[in-house]
């Protein structure tokens, strides 16, 4: 497993992390702390597009494992990112219709783990997430994986209507589950997709709603609101596997 | 919601817990410790086939969290249990075949949680659970259900093979999933049916397979062994809703 320490406290060792290359996910810099070193690590942090919270040194003292952070904390990704071209590559290596999984802002890292390993699992060629609210790399998504992370790539971007887009040129269609979208047991499923798995509480986003080429549906039958979003991502995996085995 | 605290410290309360009906799912007793007023709790507990367990007083000291257990702490469910016939009367009033998860020995109460979740939604009439080495309905489970707890009955069983057995009286029959089964989308899972679902790390056990009529299985391309049991669990339900709704 390629596990690593996720969170670097002090200036120096997050500096070096920048300058070793390690992908910064997140970095927590004390309110009004720019000059110096933190002005460098800063500058690093824009060229990484890292996403930088300026806070308050309460919230530091409680993020800081070590009590020793200096005013900044960063958050690695314990695994490496791909690009999305890589994604797209591995399809062609097999000679497959793309299969792709972008994911509108999971935020639970145990979701996360759990979509990967599925994607794994249903022969998808790799999962796409935002920058923003939404869960990165971590241990824990590692661990719940099941060791899927080490073979299923994960691209993160910065703007995922953009990346839509992008893949939409490449020959993709996206679709994506709500209430009200056709039966998926009716709706075409097959051919070089991305599918779309909204938010735990709020779904899909409007701006990338209204991306999708089509909106499905999972039939409900019982009292309550919805899947958790593991187990729907997982249900509308394997009809999109269905369908292209032609069954 | 119907939350109840879980932890139940001290032979008074036990004792008060049993009287008052409370579904007790395990007693963890001193070591050694069946005397007086221990030894009437003893006996409640045998009379609702609770687990008991007895241990060295550094467990139960780790275990309690007011310090004051005096030998004894009760997990008390959640929830209450339904009986078997229950889910079936469901199956009646709705005038639905019957549809039946059995899951032999899911341990992570997020799982269980997440497949009573889908369970309601998939419009199965109710899950059946074994009293040992399995999570019962706690308050985890309770928030992981999302408050299909709320609709969807759950039994606790003594012997899962048993009520196999007399489930098959009723007309059900049962079908499993593992690595070597007929690919589901190839099997007939239409009818009155009871789906089991395996332990997260063993699978479903010899003497349960042993008792269902067909095994099927999932189709899996990716490199890692199997998916995450309520995914697993999910995507087989809706394989047999599929199937139901006659796509």
């Amino acid at each position: 497993m390629r596990y690593e320490e996720l969170t670097i406290e002090g200036r120096n060792a997050v500096a070096e992390a920048f300058r070793s290359g390690k992908t910064i996910d997140r970095l927590f810099v004390l309110e009004g702390n720019r000059e110096g070193a933190m002005n460098n690590i800063l500058k690093e942090a824009k060229k990484q597009n890292a996403v930088v919270s300026f806070v308050k040194k309460e919230r530091l003292d409680q993020m800081s494992a070590t009590g020793k952070h200096q005013g900044v904390i960063a958050y690695a990704a314990a695994y490496e990112y791909a690009e999305v071209s890589d994604l797209l590559a591995i399809a062609r290596e097999k000679g497959e219709a793309p299969f792709l999984i972008l994911l509108d802002g999971i935020e639970d890292p145990h979701n996360l783990g759990a979509i990967i390993r599925t994607a794994n699992l249903a022969g998808a060629h790799g999962v796409i997430i935002p920058k923003r609210r939404a869960a990165g790399l971590t241990a824990t998504v590692a661990k719940t994986s099941a060791g899927a992370l080490n073979y299923t790539p994960v691209a993160k971007v910065t703007n995922l209507v953009q990346t839509m887009e992008e893949l939409k040129k490449e020959g993709l269609w996206f679709v994506c589950a709500d209430m009200d979208g056709e039966v998926m047991y009716r709706q075409n499923l097959i051919g070089p997709i991305g599918l779309v798995i909204g938010n735990e509480g709020e779904g899909v986003s409007r701006l990338v709603r209204e991306k999708c080429d089509y909106i499905t549906s999972i039939p409900m039958k019982g009292e309550i609101d919805s899947l958790n979003a593991s187990v729907a991502a997982g249900v509308l995996m394997y009809e999109i596997v269905r369908q292209r085995l032609g069954k």
